[in-house]
């Protein structure tokens, strides 16, 4: 595995586009690093003991060229046929001007989590006309920012209503009503935790034996029933109604907070957001107001900043897992926020006249064709329906489907003798025509007239989406001036580099983007028959076996939609084995400390019992501490969750040590695989002793984070656990499924593929070996300025490095988040704050960064270094400093300046671009206030101006 | 005609998405002008006579997904084979980072031609960089910022050489090997200006008869020549050398400078420009230090700002057809500049070396090709080539030109017994094995070694691309990030309302140009045979059948790549109707001086002698001068130009008379359609009198402006005028070609053929109504601060009107650069400035702004106007103040501020974003330093240094 530096490669060897620094530049850190080459490096810093033997191969890489007529040949396998199936997945139209501006749009799909309010303004005024959207269809007062996918909201909404339920009962019922993946998701999710899911037609429920019922509205086969009475009763018995409601069908019908609703759950995929064969798109949560501290996700909320000028942020973020760890019920972390940008402004395109003319449109079509069915005989039911109907034709449901696909269209397969039909705003005569040729009849779309059948107590009586930002003037020229003004107050890869620790920001190149827009891809229902899917298929056939060579594994399941899920996922599946193995009982599951955030919240969701072990002075498990543990906890040992290298940023050598002590006693290894950029191609997870590792596809795999999401946790699996891998959300064998598609979000697929084939297998591993190079490049820069908290035993750290900034509190009183903010002056994101350990900072520069971009942001650390010296000397006040004034902006600049330091040291520190500076549109939020104050929806002017008041 | 306004529209209906104001806003527009409805507003300036008897009808607009679903169905009935044509257009690979942050980015493509530098920087980087690319490729000292296409480059370079030469021979020699379109083009320029066109073979050139010579470098069937003898020979008789040049051949072999050429001229097509059946894409010129003023095109310039800073800007401007009018030699008023910015960068994103490797991996292809063929007994010409080869097939070329087609090959057929092949950057061994098989050769690419087959005295021996910008790290996150810098430097459509009075910058939709994209319209070569371009047959038929139902004409040519080429190309239409009745001798061309810039040197260029005409009053045509120089020209006069509505934005009452006047005296009207936007639906040149008029699709049909092209200049024509309308360029029956391409820059097409498709007849009048009824508002709005120059007979202007600003200079010494520079600080990029009159600015909002913006901007003129008067008044300093100091950038912010005014006021005055703030990077340019220290390649640092010193 020696490495042969090149003297020149031409930008399209993928090995070299996502490779930041140029070999001269290499040659620099070599130097400054004092190695002679990559390889030395290598060796001093991943353990012999932990490397793999053999270099992947995976043939010669392909150029972009080349990768574009592959992609293409694959995508010529699938079939683009119009799918009327529903099901909670319905054709949409995606403005040109979102698709141009948002979808493709590296100023969005490249920016991360806004958890630095400052530089993420824009994104949280999108999310926030989410929220806004969410609230005003669903009635409800609350809306989080997007959850996964329907079917994992409705197993959230679960849990949540058992957590604030004064009832104590332990079932849970569930409309039969509910399309059939999202009550397989809920019992997967309800087995382990003890909750039994009755299944039951509305009326059968009985309130009192259950803490909480969930509904599906319109149901799965189209029957509309106004659930108030049920809420009332549920209401009576201190338990918690759920609605799961199709927001198209809220423009018109009666909203589930007008039938006493508590939560409201569902999917805004057809809100502009193309099926993508199941993902991704967004669901959405709603609850009333006094739910919301129970309430998943994140949460945009509208605060002040320290001018008092209004600012966006996240609220209530203690709710999440990653500060609550073991005290956690969820372990939702990511979300949809690309995609839920994209449904919310699809709201804003059209605005309120504008979906109503959409989802009335689609219903008189709905009724158009089931008149012409009725006309001809058939039965078609329910009595009153939306947009989806079912018609019962007996033995002939095989020849109508069959037809049906011969006429270029999807049915839905209900029961043996059934077939469903759901239209969609992309529906047109033609497409009726075509259904009722199928069913034999000749008929033209014009010898129906269209009228509304909807049931008269179900209309909706109340207005919605009132706010402003709803009635834009919706002339593109405008629509396309406020997108970019929203991604010109973000700051994203597009612009500066994102050096995260664990969150693994790297480039999205663009010819990996390009196939996600395809219609071949992003065109197919998830649950077309397999023939239509020939290309997905064998996209993920290369995938997974390209995963099983990089991991060591012998099988993956793609199904988890994020990295928390894949935890999940990977839990249930040793859970399942054991249980499998009649060692049902085992249910301790061993975490050190240093592992990831998550994993205490995963291992609560399989109703595990989280003991925590401890790390040594040099961050790494304490091995005695584990072998104690392990041995006390023996006959009950279920698992261990270990993260490698671990959240330290080392490469820990005794790895193998603790996979042998967990196997001794009866546990599983589950070795957490957000770290995997530290590993591909130099160290497997499978041969370090690991039964089962998540990838997030989003942070090794080039899938761009979107602000928060999309996101992919594939779970990777040694042989045994294969049979217990998540099932087929519609037909599961044995283990039950973790979201509401076989495949998670398969759209995204083609982009961690296409990295992949173009790296090849060297490319891969130099780019392990690059990220190595680039994490340790800046911990030598900053060597004397920022102690780093741990290291392996020669002295380097993996893809990632902690740098010590508590003891700054004391000897100034500048906090961590003072840097954070003062790192904005220079154009930066923050790298991770306070994770894995309170008052540092982890920094995860990844391949992609140049030399001169590390060399920007080590001077700006460096010259914060000073401001804080400066603080120390004496020589600048404790409080009127720019560090306590960042980040600074334009707004600063041209007020008065009364400060003890210029605004030329105020705005542009070492590192800042000079011309092209990017500017913070708020100076620093008040969290407090937000919170005190919390606002999730978009607020008149005038609400506003009294809350600051 | 009468308008109905409708309630609500949702914003897929083109009109609601292409039409600025709003319902609400438009009464309350129709309140401050006084009318009651648009229809009263359209009488009062329309005049009734020119009005047009019948609405448009094109039956029912399509929506968005409709559009896109036609265009698929159209765009299949094109055939994508791999095209070896060659003949100047060749395969290549755009880097999918360019096309995805470039030519699909709004903030590059909705850009105008940076002629005010200060909002301009980014492209004026971008096109720098081609022009060094260039320089450096060529050996040239000065390179122009693009041309519109090599043949009409050829030509370009004919009479400029002619400008230049000492010689006054009136011949001018075109080697043989020039390609057909070249030599085609250069006879059809050449003819009316008197220039005698010798095509030879080089051998035969007699410098001593000629004033310049003409060689294509390599040439069209493959050969590759030194013309260093010819040089020389050439200035020994004082005449002009050009070379024609491949600038991927240049990668490797002698380049143009070094065998003594004064000019080289060539297409950079196939640096990442994507053939498009004929266009759009870059050609170059470069020349001499010596000859830089006689130069015709855009040339960008280094200079400096009122700081001192750098800064780009347009150099030697005074050179431009729009300024010497009657004097100039060339129209040419429009570049290529998108597609300059794509080849440019393609250089960036490759580097000297990435080129290098890709001109000789095409060269070893094409001997490895050559090989096979030689081997079997094929005779292959010529002995030394580049990338191009012609075999002599006998009797058996048609046999292998179809075989080749069957293999989805073109071939290009050469004489009757040959057939020519070029290789390109994505020829891949199975496309050379498919073009054995077409010769009946069953063979392996890896049969044959690849070798060199360069003529020694023919490798080139000088570095080119040595400046730090084609040295940048190559990984694309930089590369991104250089094009978003640059992008953000500028002020596009995408950000603020561009009010350029005759420019006409309205939206580019986003479903407009999701197709110019497509590979069934980008990678079709414009010589395919004509069963290939089925799909580009229909829409150029379908478009142009549109065309002349708007324009009241009876054909179209959609040669003309740009409106001065139109423009050219309808005068020499009608020259070519004058000689064939016998009226050759007919040479006046009336054009009154409120006509378009560019039209005195189109007629220039047909050998007319250009007689103005004066205008009264009120800007119209002084119908009595009018009639009296036609009375005295009677019988020499060939035609007349006018521009309807007049360059001064009034719908002039006496248009008809004009043209029967002009009838009378055996001349042609061609009616200038720059400002067809005021009149589509309204008004049609073709029933005013009008036998010629070119439309701007770049401007009335949606076409990008592309920071200062591509553009489009079909010219529609009566009947009795088809028969002279351009020939094809390769099989030319009666009028020459104009360019090189059929259909000029056809990928373009479905832009403007959407437009149109998604508005119908009645969205399009709506649109123009519009756009009248917005240059109104903004006349009154704007109504005591500052006169209106020119209105009609009822007080109404046209789609624009004319801000009288002379009369601040002598108020307050406040010109109208100074209130353009000001303007910038509220964010506008400044109205049309000094035309068509000096010292005013021509406002066209267009119909795309909404009130809102339009309200912006009137905030900040009238600001303006405030600020005049506070000069005028003596309350403010008549050198210090907001205007003089204007633009203000975040540099003067974080200086010290010793201004008589706050910063506040000097950086946001009315109109101007607050948070979303756009800042100019630079100062105020200096053009006086720039002209004098020409510098128009990318300068080291250290010259630029010395520079300012």
């Amino acid at each position: 595995m020696s490495y042969e530096p090149i003297d020149y490669l031409p930008y399209d060897f993928a090995n070299r586009r996502h490779i930041g620094p140029s070999p001269e530049e290499m040659a620099a850190m070599f130097a400054e690093l004092g190695v002679s080459d990559l390889s030395e490096l290598i060796d001093q810093t991943v353990p012999a003991n932990i490397r793999q033997k053999d270099g992947l191969d995976f043939g010669k890489p392909l150029s972009e060229r080349e990768l574009i007529h592959r992609m293409r040949a694959v995508a010529s396998k699938n079939k683009v046929l119009t799918s009327l199936i529903g099901q909670g997945y319905h054709g949409t139209v995606t403005p040109p001007a979102i698709q141009r501006n948002i979808l493709e749009n590296p100023a969005w799909y490249t920016a991360y989590t806004p958890y630095q309010p400052e530089i993420s303004q824009g994104r949280l005024e999108a999310l926030l006309n989410f929220q806004t959207m969410v609230c005003d269809l669903t009635g409800l007062e609350v809306a989080n920012a997007s959850l996964l996918d329907e079917a994992t909201a409705c197993a959230e909404a679960m849990t949540m209503a058992q957590r604030v339920a004064g009832s104590k009962a332990k079932a849970f019922f569930v409309d039969e009503n509910c399309h059939p993946q999202n009550i397989a998701v809920m019992k997967t999710r309800a087995e382990p935790l003890g909750i039994e899911v009755i299944v039951g037609a509305p009326g059968d429920l009985e309130a009192d034996k259950v803490f909480g019922a969930i509904f599906q509205y319109p149901g799965t086969y189209g029957h509309l029933r106004d659930f108030t009475e049920e809420m009332a009763a549920l209401h009576d018995a201190k338990a918690i109604g759920i609605v799961t409601a199709d927001p198209m069908a809220l423009c018109l019908l009666k909203e589930p907070g007008a039938m006493g609703a508590d939560i409201a759950v569902g999917s805004t995929q057809r809100f502009g957001v193309p099926v993508g064969y199941g993902g991704p798109h967004a669901a959405y949560m709603a609850c009333r107001d006094a739910y919301k501290r129970a309430m998943p996700g994140r949460i945009v909320g509208v605060s002040i900043d320290s001018h008092g000028n209004r600012a966006y942020r996240l609220s209530l973020q203690t709710r999440e897992q990653h500060i609550r760890r073991e005290k956690a019920t969820s372990n939702v972390c990511t979300a949809q926020a690309l995609l839920a940008v994209m449904a919310g402004f699809y709201a804003v395109f059209h605005g309120p006249k504008g979906l109503r003319a959409i989802a009335q449109r689609i219903h008189r079509k709905t009724v158009r064709l089931a008149k012409g069915l009725e006309a001809a005989g058939f039965k078609v039911e329910p009595e009153v329906y939306f947009d989806t109907i079912t018609v019962d034709v007996g033995l002939l449901q095989r020849g109508v489907l069959q037809a049906a696909v011969r006429e270029g269209v999807n049915l839905r397969r209900v029961g043996r003798t059934k077939v469903g039909i759901s239209l969609d705003e992309r529906t047109r005569p033609e497409t009726i025509e075509a259904v009722w040729r199928a069913f034999g009849l000749l008929r033209k779309d014009e010898d129906f007239t269209p009228e509304y059948h909807l049931p008269e107590g179900l209309i909706r009586e109340t207005e919605y989406l009132q706010h402003d930002v709803f009635h834009m003037n919706r002339a593109e020229t405008e629509m396309m001036r406020y997108m970019r003004r929203l991604a010109d107050r973000d700051l994203a890869l597009d612009r500066a580099m994102i050096p995260l620790g664990s969150c693994t920001m790297k480039l999205n190149s663009a010819a990996e983007m390009m196939p996600v827009s395809w219609s071949e891809f992003s065109m197919i229902h998830p649950y077309v028959p397999k023939d239509q899917a020939r290309g997905y298929a064998e996209m993920i056939g290369d995938l997974s076996s390209k995963l099983c060579d990089i991991t060591g594994y012998d099988a993956f399941s793609m199904q988890p939609n994020s990295g928390a899920q894949g935890e999940y996922a990977g839990l249930l599946t040793i859970r399942d084995w054991q249980v499998a193995r009649g060692q049902g009982h085992r249910n301790v599951c061993l975490i050190p400390v240093n592992a990831h955030g998550t994993n205490p919240a995963s291992a609560q969701m399989v109703g595990w019992k989280v003991v925590a072990v401890k790390c040594d002075e040099l961050g790494s498990i304490d091995l005695a501490d584990f072998r104690a543990k392990a041995e006390k906890f023996s006959d009950d040992l279920a698992a261990c969750m270990i993260t490698y290298p671990s959240t330290h940023g080392v490469f820990e050598e005794t790895v193998k040590e603790v996979c042998e002590i967990t196997h001794e006693h009866g546990g599983q290894v589950y070795i957490d695989g957000a770290n995997m950029n530290a590993m591909v191609g130099l160290s497997r997870p499978g041969d370090l002793g690991g039964d089962v590792s998540h990838l997030n596809l989003h942070k090794t795999f080039c899938i761009p984070h979107g602000g928060g999401g999309p996101g992919m946790g594939p779970i990777g699996v040694k042989a045994h656990l294969e049979p217990h891998l998540p099932g087929d959300p519609l037909n599961a064998k044995s283990a039950g499924p973790v979201s509401a598609a076989a495949f998670g979000s398969p759209s995204l697929l083609p982009i961690s593929w296409a990295y992949i084939l173009m790296m090849g297998g060297e490319g891969l591993t130099q780019a392990t070996r690059v990220a190595i190079l680039n994490a340790n490049y800046i911990a030598k820069r900053l060597e004397g300025a920022y102690d780093v908290l741990y290291r392996g035993t020669k002295g380097r750290v993996a893809h990632e490095c902690i740098l010590d900034t508590r003891p700054f509190e004391k000897s100034a009183g500048i906090t961590v988040e003072d840097i954070a903010k003062r790192l904005m002056d220079a154009g930066f994101h923050a790298p991770t704050m306070s994770w894995p350990v309170a008052g540092t900072l982890m920094v995860e520069p990844t391949e992609s960064e140049t030399k001169a971009e590390l060399d920007r942001f080590c001077d700006a650390m460096l010259a914060i270094r000073e401001e804080i010296r400066a603080i120390e000397d004496g020589k600048m006040d404790p409080q009127n400093n720019p560090l306590k004034n960042a980040p600074h902006t334009m707004e600063d600049l041209v007020r008065d300046w009364d400060r003890p330091y210029s605004r030329e040291q105020g705005c542009f520190p070492p590192g800042a671009f000079r011309v092209d500076k990017y500017w913070p549109p708020v100076n620093r939020v008040d969290n407090v206030y937000g919170d005190r104050h919390l606002i999730c929806t978009c607020p008149p002017m005038s609400d506003y101006a009294e809350a600051a008041e």
